[in-house]
């Protein structure tokens, strides 16, 4: 074998594969952008990362953000849904700037990249400059701009909306890591017309659709209200159930829904923090993964979780479901593993190039630091990953072969700066608030 | 003032006092092991510790924990709570030592002060083992012996684990951090004339009564076919309800159980991580804060949680309530934090010394460094720290005015050959298993 770019050595290989095949004392060999090799062996390599005995693993998919939100983190707390978007969120976000969102997505970034999350699914206003710093960091993503019928503090009109849509999809079509998604924003914010916009388009460019699904019994109910039928039979009737879709939250689907999400191979993604938090519901997770479908994990925006920690949302994933259903056995950590990695890949459309260790994929992945109390005994290193580990303990990530981090520091943020920003921010927030 | 031993300046301070105020660019003075300062002027002191706008708060209060089960954590993942406890860790505790138990219990002491827990209280066996890794670790603790019929790996019969704990309580009643409980393991597993014995020992020596209470549907099922009550009536037939009694979960006890345990200003422990691992069920919490018991927060033991981090704990337990109750504004961030400080305090009855920064009180205090992008921005402190905070956050860590962790290095215990010794510890328990 040629050399090797980088090798990662001496760590517990979870790849992910197939067989979840793990490789005790393993190594990772890196060229180019891509894994080249898995095995016991030191292979020359141009760089050495010693992992020192920790966890080498694919790097994490966070598959439902709003990013800049992290501007927002703690403003409004312990309050209604209702009051938090109309006092709140909204008023805000009617001032929204591009340098806001910008700052806003750097400090995710920074967080998410500090977390071992190395690819993300967002959907927000202003997403280019969402892309311009991911682009930045150095992070894989699925990027979707907001699709709704009111006036958008971005594009204004629905129609400006699609033709933004349509210039980032091709602004961004030959990066290897961003990639552009369509995102009518929910069934009760666009009208039929826009979401069959959306879905024409979407299928035009090949592209996913992005869509929050079912996330609360209101809008079941304006939905059944309306259209006579339930959210996930609204989209069947508009032919907006295909295999490219990614359908967040689904908390409110009944086993005809499920039956239907599964029949035409529709993703689900599941953000247990917020929908906990918001008290929005407990989504039906164990059936729809015994039925069949795939379902992805996301934190959803940090103003409603309150960060981006995909470690400690796995943790929380299982156990919720543990006690929903009162039975210890359902959601086990290695099912829980692949919502975040492999799982998320598929949602995403990208699990062929990401979301596990296998040579020939391209080299996404992080080290866990295992030197630390709590990651300490490991009998199984899933369960220490989903029901120990916290966000911290990533030392090492890489993405795409570049390494981002390194010994917990960032190599392509300079997190200072951005945190004196988000400041600046938060500062202006409080102003326009009182 | 006479000059300070320690001044901790420019920080954020909550003091969780009774009007929870908060001191912008706060500085707090140690003098000895108490409190002497707390406002805005720089106090010569012997040694200064820049909190570097981070936040300054009591250190947390771990209110229930089986310590030395650190050496358990992940051994057996997603099965039964029969299964758990049948197949593994009954087998292993049979044949536990005193070496085992002071192993595991500073792999959990060095965890719990990188994590912001000052004290703890703990029920286990060989419990002189967790006192003496307490006191080298420099921890507040309530400590105690688990009583039950069946014989103990070590004291045997259960007269000699009376014997046992009466000496513990003697042998460390001198101790300013470490205090000895008497701890009747469960009402399923302890015999009425055991039960009795412990309430009258718990008298005679007022120390306090620690027992799990009404955890699983079996142990309602069980008590109320042996006796025709509920747990918490049982206890109250027994006289077993009073101020100084430790209740652990509480998940099942009805309105009218409510009443009695606040009638009697009996302690509640709350668990939620454990509780939904196991499916052993949501507590009634909310229901029983309204009704004004005291309701602390706890881990449980790592092996079924599985780590000891009460910053994770707290967001979970906000999180868990609020949907289950459909309601985004019960527990909100003050209460939950209350929960892990003051209310901990309250439980373990020694609130007139620690769960609050006040003067006079003992300087019990961590320190969370905020440069951190997901601490960022913060327009509430109490948010972040339920909300955003990990237990890495923790830079800091003074108990009794001793600093026992500066700049996340531990200065009362040393790290590498603890982890060393819990390894071969694990390397054993697989051989047992096997």
């Amino acid at each position: 074998m040629q050399d090797l770019d980088i090798l990662i050595k001496d760590g517990i290989v979870l790849t992910l594969d197939q067989s979840n095949s793990v490789i005790e004392k393993g190594c990772v060999g890196i060229k180019g952008d891509s894994i080249a090799y898995i095995g016991n062996e030191y292979i020359p390599a141009k760089e050495v990362i010693d992992a020192e005995n920790g966890i080498i693993m694919p790097g994490l998919i966070n598959s439902h953000t709003h990013i800049p939100m992290s501007l927002f983190r703690g403003l409004a707390e312990d309050i209604s849904l209702k009051e938090w978007l109309e006092d709140y969120i909204f008023p805000i976000e009617k001032r929204l700037t591009p340098e806001f969102v910008y700052t806003g997505s750097l400090l995710s970034l920074a967080e998410m990249i500090m977390t071992g999350t190395t690819t993300f699914c967002d959907m927000y206003i202003f997403e280019d400059e969402v892309a311009k710093a991911a682009y930045k960091a150095g992070v894989r993503c699925l990027l979707s701009e907001a699709l709704y019928d009111f006036p958008s503090p971005n594009y204004g009109s629905i129609d400006k909306g699609f033709k933004y849509t349509q210039w980032l999809i091709n602004k961004w079509k030959d990066n290897p890591l961003i990639k552009i998604g369509i995102a009518p924003h929910t069934l009760y914010t666009c009208s039929e017309p826009v979401l069959k916009k959306a879905k024409d388009m979407a299928q035009e460019n090949n592209v996913p659709i992005l869509i929050h699904v079912a996330e609360t019994q209101d809008e079941v109910n304006e939905i059944k209200t309306k259209y006579g039928k339930s959210p996930v039979e609204y989209m069947n009737s508009l032919g907006m159930l295909y295999s490219h879709v990614i359908a967040f939250h689904c908390i409110y689907v009944d086993k005809k829904d499920i039956q239907i999400l599964y029949k035409y191979n529709v993703k689900v993604v599941h953000d247990p923090e917020c929908n906990m938090k918001l008290a929005s519901g407990v989504s039906p997770v164990p059936e729809m993964i015994d039925m069949g479908i795939c379902v992805a994990l996301g934190t959803d925006g940090s103003a409603s979780n309150n960060n981006l920690d995909m470690l400690t949302e796995m943790d929380t994933a299982a156990k919720l479901h543990k006690v929903n259903k009162m039975d210890p056995t359902v959601m086990d950590a290695i099912t829980v593993l692949k919502m975040a990695t492999i799982n998320g890949a598929r949602a995403l459309g990208i699990d062929n190039i990401v979301g596990s260790i296998e040579v020939g994929k391209k080299a996404d992945l992080i080290v866990l630091d295992t030197n630390c109390p709590h990651m300490v005994p490991i009998y199984n290193p899933f369960s220490n990953i989903v029901y120990s580990a916290i966000g911290d303990d990533v030392i090492h990530s890489i993405i795409n072969g570049k390494v981002v981090m390194k010994q917990r520091q960032l190599l392509t943020l300079e997190l200072n700066s951005i945190i004196e920003e988000a400041e600046k921010w938060a500062f202006r927030i409080k102003k326009w608030l009182s």
